[in-house]
């Protein structure tokens, strides 16, 4: 019989393998977040259709996916009408509801819709999945978890170092090397004014933004393409080009964004975050990345990203500051910061540097063998006994050909097999035999607990 | 401005406070599956809706939420088909993708897809979301979280045992006392053999299911109209009505069921369940309920229901063993068992009993008033040095009013405010105010930390 069993392309399955390593990666990130006092939340995975339209750009709203309304979706459309709207007038003539796209804007407005019962600054954190209609490639999914951290409702810049305190604690628990690349909107906006085309700022980030993966060239042409002059654009390059560290780069920006009231608004901020840090000292390297653009629009100050040192994988964390998140849905003046964790791509470089600890894998700790009548009575109680130890073990089912039993503990890699024969029930002891070393033992039930448990 | 920032009916957003108690429940049930060795898996939120059509009966099928497929959804469907098809048909052309329903289907297409990386008998857990298009009613949500836990590939009825055990440790952990109902499908089959009916177990499993919230006459009435004699049904109810404790029920069964071969099959199993209990031990009661049912036709051995004792709630926790859940996908003789916790109804549960532990109520256990200055930077040291410590805190991100410090530290529940200020730096000291008592103290950063921690 052959029947499809397969999963929607660009979805995925996780083994036990996968999901022990995969929560290894969530409780770290989830215990520095508390550790920080940054409180958890949680969204509906629908949010209205009309809560994320138009959030994301033209593309961003071709792929966030849909839900059918229930029941007669066609309600008063007639078919015609439904062909003459077109795919994506029809589409929102049909379903109400959208899966959420990222965890940003179910934030902003989760924050408007809780103004009154939320204790300002708010402090939360939000890790669950996001859904997008991308086309499918290595290392892009439709449904990827994002960890989000955020606080709202404070402009202080001892926020934007608190982060980086989170990412730097987080990554050093990972045994991940990483350097936080660090800028500030007004920096590009100043940049974007000096340069002679302070309308286009959004042009020349979208355009920079992709510096890392289309390099200088083509997105000189981009620039040209939207009307911006072979000179600026040589100027641009010229500015975020260059180089020295963070304290020489500031002084030389100092004097190219002097007549730039929002750049040296911008200047400021970097210094009295880097004050900051000096004050806290965190073991990444902090770069001041005058390149680093990110595409998104409602960034307003510090923004940031995060590499791994030993290995090329493109950014693994990234945020910022944003102003006025929550105006579209009608609350001003709530300047927030955030970051989010890309547990995706932090599971690969871990996966490629080898970097998961051993005990990640295991599961059970030891499988008693079972060889049914009186020693599988007699091993019941030693279960029980075990679990109240907090020893995670199991018994085989049923009595099985031992041969069997012990492919199935090697199979699951579990370390220890413990063996309750006549001769083992008459003295009160235990035969454990280690699957590693292939040594075995006979031993009291005190003694059997501290072996598996490696005291 | 008026924006809509309501959420789609039926869904929730989740505070710090309901979060806090929620991962609770979820933390609980998770370290009980994983001291009997069980092991997580995850599969995606959407599956392909030709897996889940047809698996939940007429009604589920209605229930499940269809995804639009991305970009022209119309494909080669003519506004003409559209009307002839009809909206259940015509979903199915522009869908593709749909909402899980339940972790059951999606669990048995993962052990098929999988079947070669897996080692049989095959113990898995998954805790995730499943969506519904149900009418929402108090208690019933279009989305919620299941906690599932089974075995796959043995027909050991010790798995049943082990389940119930789980069951006990999980809810003796949460504090609330049950009761188990404990049945077997082959008895059910069995007595619809003896009253006469043996085609139409169907019928008697689905209306004596709705025994608890229709009562006995409704049932009757429904048993009739199904064509089942009235004699039939009054037998039928004097065999679930039977009295006593399960020795009784069972001695008493025995007699009726004599002709029927699966019946006394059920016996046996159940038998052999109640003696590997005898052997295991539980604190919650076993209830050897004739009555229950369980809706789902594709149970076969074992059905469990678990009741709070304390309050009328319905079931908080169910399942069964089931011989062929995977054959549907193509994969034959893969029996396996498995019970399903109720999160939400178990945190109803606690809510309405007041049993949710104090602490997990608390983010930080401290809160640094923010003065500025070289106060703010002294503080900065103490807050790496405490979270060093393991101890969760905060620093008010900016110098505002204490008055306003305070009131933040007294909504958010924080049990300490500390204060450094010029006297504290020449002393190297730190006045703690618990938010409680009112007490403050003056104290060095050991002691501090004693306090907070409550050592």
């Amino acid at each position: 019989m052959s029947i499809n069993t397969s999963i929607p392309k660009g979805t995925r399955d996780f083994t036990p393998e996968e999901m022990m390593r995969r929560n290894y990666i969530f409780d770290t990130i989830r215990e520095v977040f508390q550790l920080y006092a940054y409180q958890p939340i949680e969204t509906p995975s629908m949010e209205n259709l009309s809560t994320l339209m138009g959030k994301y750009g033209e593309e961003g709203d071709r792929l966030i996916f849909k839900i059918l309304n229930s029941g007669d979706f066609m309600g008063d459309l007639t078919p015609e009408a439904l062909r003459d709207l077109g795919p994506q007038k029809a589409a929102a003539r049909m379903c109400e509801k959208a899966l959420r796209y990222d965890l940003t804007v179910p934030f902003a407005r989760f924050v408007v819709q809780h103004k009154n019962e939320i204790s300002f600054p708010f402090r939360r954190y939000q890790i669950q999945p996001v859904w997008r209609a991308d086309r499918p490639q290595k290392g892009r999914y439709r449904e990827f978890y994002q960890c989000d951290v955020d606080v709202i409702g404070t402009h202080s810049l001892f926020c934007e170092v608190e982060l980086m305190q989170i990412i730097d604690d987080v990554f050093d628990r990972l045994g991940v090397k990483v350097e936080i690349h660090l800028n500030n909107r007004k920096i590009l906006t100043g940049i974007a004014e000096v340069i002679g085309y302070p309308d286009q700022l959004t042009d020349i980030t979208t355009a920079i933004d992709k510096l890392d993966k289309m390099g200088k060239e083509k997105v000189s042409e981009e620039l040209i393409s939207k009307g911006i002059s072979k000179e600026a654009v040589l100027y641009l390059f010229s500015i975020i080009g260059i180089s020295g560290n963070h304290e020489e780069k500031l002084e030389a920006l100092k004097k190219l964004l002097a007549h730039s009231e929002t750049g040296m608004l911008g200047l400021q901020e970097l210094q009295t975050v880097f004050s900051y840090l000096y004050d806290c000292g965190i073991r990444s390297s902090v770069i001041l990345d005058i390149s680093l653009a990110r595409g998104l629009n409602y960034y307003t100050g510090a923004i940031f990203e995060v590499k791994a040192r030993e290995v090329s994988f493109g950014s693994i964390c990234g945020g910022g500051r944003y102003d006025d998140l929550t105006g579209i849905f009608g609350l001003k003046d709530m300047s927030g910061v955030g970051v989010s964790f890309g547990a995706d791509r932090i599971y690969d470089v871990l996966k490629e540097l080898d970097r998961f600890p051993a005990e990640t894998l295991t599961g059970s700790r030891i499988l008693f063998a079972n060889f049914g009548g009186v020693e599988e009575r007699t091993t019941l109680k030693l279960l029980d006994y075990l679990r109240k130890q907090g020893v995670p073990t199991e018994m085989y089912p049923e009595p099985a050909k031992i041969k069997k039993q012990f492919a199935y503990a090697d199979n699951k890699k579990i370390p220890f097999v413990a063996m309750i024969g006549t001769e083992e029930i008459a003295n009160h002891t235990i035969s454990l035999k280690n699957m590693r070393t292939g040594e075995q033992r006979t031993m009291s039930r005190e003694e059997l607990v501290r072996e598996v448990r490696g005291d």
